[in-house]
């Protein structure tokens, strides 16, 4: 089955965005010629769910939205129907059961926080590839919200960059 | 000067402790023969920290207070004098201002949390060591509470084990 793959970045103290969503903490382990393995999780995926704050956010950053290759869906209550390429979907739940069940590559989950809540509360997702940046935001949108479902992970690897991130990767075991 | 360091284990969402204080998830993680580093770190150290929770629950496991040939310091806003070779202090703040002023090895930060917060927020924490538990605990206490001061670090190392725990080394950046 396809799989529903977490790739995302981290402070030490676990929170993928600052205050006022400031990410100004990745620049600091952004170096020439190191994309952190992202190219190569790009090759295994023909899928990408985003949540509706997290896609407004990249469409400033890029002015289009990005990856014309892929198939994109953005999560959103109030939102239908399509935005160039990305298509809006209701419910992410719904959304993973169904596109697990079509042929196809594997699927990329880029967050927000919410998303992953969604999917970790419906033991989802099956892997997570978590980068963590050498940084202490100290506040902000943590990527592991409370209240979420004790789960079990399996250590698959590590890799330490010279920057000093340090990528970690789980599969999360399925009852 | 003397390094304040905190040793500590965490799952990959960031608790040292599940709801209701449970540790068992550290069991997961131990094999014969592998102390994670932790008898070359006491080697290193000649002082602890504990706050007055963590301090309880090591002596109803330990039935007594450990670490013999260690100064002790227990902070207790309410208990006063000595239980065994620990003493109690009231404040951490004043404590590691006081102990960086007189002559000795490193003191060891053993949690908990609000110990931890307090020193965060005073930049008094000058390593960390995490242990990163291949596990998800989805609530409980968190090492890095919320409201802290963001705060640079510099990676030291990585150490990956084969039960998955991954250990990484940071020094705090001071202003």
């Amino acid at each position: 089955m396809r799989k529903i793959i977490l790739f995302i970045a981290m402070s030490v103290d676990g929170y993928i965005a600052g205050s006022d969503d400031n990410l100004a903490f990745l620049q600091m382990v952004e170096r020439p010629n190191e994309d952190y393995g992202y190219a190569d999780h790009l090759q295994n995926i023909d899928t990408i769910i985003w949540g509706r704050r997290t896609f407004e956010k990249i469409l400033r950053i890029e002015q289009k939205v990005p990856h014309p290759d892929k198939k994109i869906f953005v999560v959103s209550k109030s939102l239908t129907g399509k935005k160039e390429h990305a298509e809006y979907h209701p419910d992410v739940v719904n959304l993973v059961h169904f596109l697990q069940n079509q042929p196809g590559k594997d699927i990329y989950c880029d967050g927000g926080a919410q998303i992953v809540t969604e999917l970790l509360r419906h033991n989802l997702i099956d892997r997570m590839i978590i980068s963590i940046i050498p940084h202490l935001l100290g506040d902000g949108i943590r990527l592991f919200k409370e209240g979420n479902l004790e789960q079990g992970l399996v250590f698959k690897r590590s890799i330490t960059y010279p920057s000093g991130l340090v990528q970690v990767w789980y599969d999360v075991k399925k009852e």
